[in-house]
């Protein structure tokens, strides 16, 4: 048995989606998210930058006494995740590996969609992992810039025209190629599920690296004996780098709940 | 005669619509351009946190021996001018004083919409300040955070279903309102000028406040008789706070000429 917290980290507030996941599959777990939205999105920044920015994300959340840490981003797994295990003695897991694993057990044909920040496409990480595992697969990568602001404005509803063309646009080639398999390569594009779902059709199976994250979390902890007390209820605690209020209002869009009174600002530049 | 040069600064890339004006007004004078593109988007972000990028960017700028800074920024000029002009002695000229005087001069009918980022609306500042030239003014202000994501991966031309929808939508107020000046308040926007004009039609007068900017640095600089030798060739430097190529990338897009071998990366956390 392990009583520390969980620390989880995102570019901004995908990685809530991760956080929704985790507390569902783990209930008893304590988790202390850091989102980094005074700099957010990290996706269309250079490589130097993307390192940077998450090594003083893992530097604040190790002033916290941590079991593990999940990288909730996959613009950071795909980018800084060799940089962050070198650097770090405690466990952190990734989105990348868990996406690339749920993705290759579902795909019956071989081929399969990628949809992620321009970052994450860029590394050509998915690629090479998705082939380690199955020399033969097709894998068609597409950087979709757009899912995010949409995201985070809320367009996110079927229906809507701009939201729907953007897709529409951005899965042809994936839609093309027969995949069977898409993996959601950004923990804000779960927001977007139903919109995605209906553009790939029912027999596209979505891999969600968020959850995918959190699931891996589970079986981490589980291997090294180090959940926690089965009767605890577990606490949240948010820390962002911008105001607390803007977070407050968009968190309750990923997460279902309210989380008035659960966050703190942090100036991560110290870090 | 003042050989020194003018400073201009932005969150990321905005600011080159600035630039380019200037450079068409004053083809003498040489200039250092500074866009903060490893924290863009700056319209999203808290108070605090913007004044807190401003001062940086200023303070990099100020590295330089410099006439004049140009905020050409409207969330900077909105949110930070007053701090910024209260801390520096060197000659600060904004975009949000000039977009005023041209707004309030262009309006027959006193109805005059706003379009900007959330940070600048949410400052009020262009409402006191046009109010304050003409207190009948109506003002319909109208925050449009999709139209800088937009701007920046290219979905600017007329005919695209997806930001003529985005736009038809932000602008429904402003037109419903019977605007007859549109300002375009922040510095992006005018590469979406042709889209937002085939929205308003051909009555609205729109008011590009990075051309205003530099037009007011022209008048500043002639007043104090302060321009360059009239027969030097200016030169512009480029400085960025992420990687310089995909900086020389986009930045064609909004001068419309190739600034290779004119950038350099600098770590604005230092300053």
């Amino acid at each position: 048995m392990d009583r520390r917290p969980i620390g989880i980290f995102d570019s901004g507030l995908g990685g809530l989606t991760a956080v929704r996941e985790l507390t569902a599959l783990l209930p008893g777990e304590d988790v202390i998210y850091f989102g980094d939205t005074s700099r957010v999105p990290y996706g269309s920044r250079s490589r130097d930058t993307i390192i940077q920015y998450a090594r003083q994300d893992v530097a604040f959340l190790r002033s916290f006494d941590l079991k593990a840490i999940l990288i909730a981003c996959n613009t950071v797994s795909s980018t800084a995740m060799e940089v962050l295990e070198a650097e770090n003695s405690i466990p952190m897991i990734g989105v990348v590996a868990p996406s690339v694993q749920a993705a290759v057990q579902s795909s019956r044909n071989g081929v399969i969609g990628l949809i992620g920040t321009q970052a994450t496409i860029r590394t050509g990480i998915y690629i090479r992992r998705i082939k380690a595992l199955r020399p033969d697969a097709e894998i068609v990568d597409v950087a979709c810039p757009l899912f995010v602001p949409l995201a985070e404005n809320g367009r996110v509803e079927p229906g809507d025209i701009v939201v729907e063309t953007v897709a529409r646009e951005y899965l042809a080639p994936i839609k093309q190629a027969g995949a069977d398999t898409l993996v959601l390569g950004c923990t804000h594009y779960p927001l977007l599920q139903r919109v995605i779902a209906n553009e790939m059709g029912p027999q596209v199976t979505l891999v969600n690296s968020g959850a995918e994250g959190a699931r891996a979390v589970r079986r981490r902890l589980m291997e090294r004996d180090a959940l926690n007390d089965p009767g605890h209820v577990g606490v949240c605690r948010y820390y962002v780098s911008d105001s607390v209020g803007s977070f407050v209002n968009l968190a309750s869009v990923f997460l279902g709940h309210d989380v008035t009174g659960e966050v703190a600002r942090v100036d991560i530049t110290r870090y």
